[in-house]
C-alpha cells in the first residue's frame, strides 16, 4: 500500500507511511468504501466530447450550460486551468482544453493534443472569440503561436495579457515580466 | 556601532555584529575610507530638478540624455523602480519620480508627493504619451487614478500591464490576477 500511495503527486516514502497507517487504523466499511470511491471515480470520469475538460457526462456541465456565451471559447492547456479560471468568476463563456502544450522535447507533437477538435469547433460554428489562456512558458508561447495561427482565419484571436502580478512589486519583478508589462501597457480608463 | 548598523534596512543584531566586528578588523585607512564614501555620497547625491531621481548633478543622467524621448515620461513612486526599468532595456524616454504613493493611512496626501511639478512639467512641454508604472497595491492604484485624471487633459495616459508574470503557471496565479490577465487580454499577432 505504501508503495502504490508514493505514486501520487507530493506524496513522499514518510506521507505514503502516515497516510497508510491512518488508512489501517480506520473500520473496514470506512477503507472498503475509499477503495470503492478511487474506483467508481475513475470510471464515470471521462472527457467532455467537446471541450474536453474532465466530465462524468459526456458532455460537461459547462458545455450544457445555456446561460454561458456560446460564442466565446478559452483555450487551456489543462483541466486544472479551467478550475482556476472558474474561480474568478470573471469568464462566462466555454473552454477548449488541450490536453497539454507543444513539446518537441517531450515527444508531444500537435497532433497529440486536442487542437485539430478545437479548429473544427471553430470553424463549424459561429464563435465571436477564441482567448488563449496558455501559461508563458517557452512551450505555452509555441502552442499559443501555433494555435493562433490556425483559428485566424474563422475568428479574433485574443491572449491573456502578461505583466505585474496582483501585489507584485516593481521593484521586485523579473526583467522579463517588466518588459512585457511595459510593452504591454494600456490607455488608462478613469 | 552596532546600533548604528542595526538601523540599515535588512539588517538585524546578527547581521549588524557581524559587520562590525568585520569592521574592526579593517586597517585604519580602510575604515576611514568607508565612512567617508558615506558621508561623500549623502552630501553629493540629491534629486534631479526634472524627474526627482537621485543625481549628483542638479539634472540628472537620464535628463541630459539626449539620445532619449524627450516626449515620453514614465512615472514610478521610486527611484529603485527607475533602476528595475533601466535593467529591462525597454524604455528610451525619461521618468518622473513620484517620492512614494498617496497613503492616507500613513498621512501620506498628493500635496507630499512631486505631483504638481509633474502636473507642471506634462503641461509645459510637449509629452505624447506618460506611461503610470506603479504598482498595484491599493495605494498604488488609488495613486495610479489620481495622477491619471490630473494628466488626462494634457496628453494620452498609460499604464503598465497586470497579469500572469513570466514563467508563471496559470495554475497557480491568485485570482485576482488571473481575472486581471483575462480582462487585460490582448489580439494576438502572429
Amino acid at each position: 500500500m505504501i508503495e502504490q500511495l508514493q505514486n501520487l503527486p507530493g506524496v513522499g516514502p514518510k506521507t505514503a507511511q502516515r497516510l497508510a497507517l491512518h488508512i489501517l487504523k480506520q473500520p473496514e466499511n470506512q477503507v472498503q468504501a475509499l477503495a470503492k470511491a478511487i474506483v467508481e471515480a475513475k470510471k464515470q470520469v471521462g472527457l467532455c466530447s467537446v471541450c474536453f475538460h474532465l466530465s462524468a457526462e459526456s458532455v460537461c456541465e459547462i458545455c450544457r450550460n445555456q446561460n454561458r456565451d456560446n460564442q466565446s471559447i478559452c483555450v487551456v492547456a489543462d483541466s486544472r486551468d479551467v478550475i482556476a479560471l472558474e474561480k474568478t468568476r470573471e469568464y462566462g463563456g466555454k473552454y477548449h482544453v488541450l490536453g497539454g502544450v507543444i513539446s518537441p522535447m517531450d515527444g508531444i507533437s500537435p497532433e497529440q493534443l486536442n487542437i485539430n477538435p478545437l479548429v473544427k469547433r471553430v470553424s463549424q460554428q459561429s464563435v465571436k472569440e477564441v482567448i488563449l489562456a496558455i501559461s508563458p512558458s517557452v512551450e505555452g508561447e509555441t502552442t499559443t503561436l501555433y494555435v493562433g495561427r490556425l483559428l485566424k482565419p474563422f475568428t479574433k484571436v485574443t491572449r491573456i495579457a502578461f505583466g505585474l502580478p496582483m501585489g507584485g512589486d516593481l521593484e521586485y519583478a523579473d526583467e522579463v515580466t517588466l518588459a512585457r508589462a511595459l510593452e504591454g501597457r494600456r490607455e488608462l480608463d478613469t
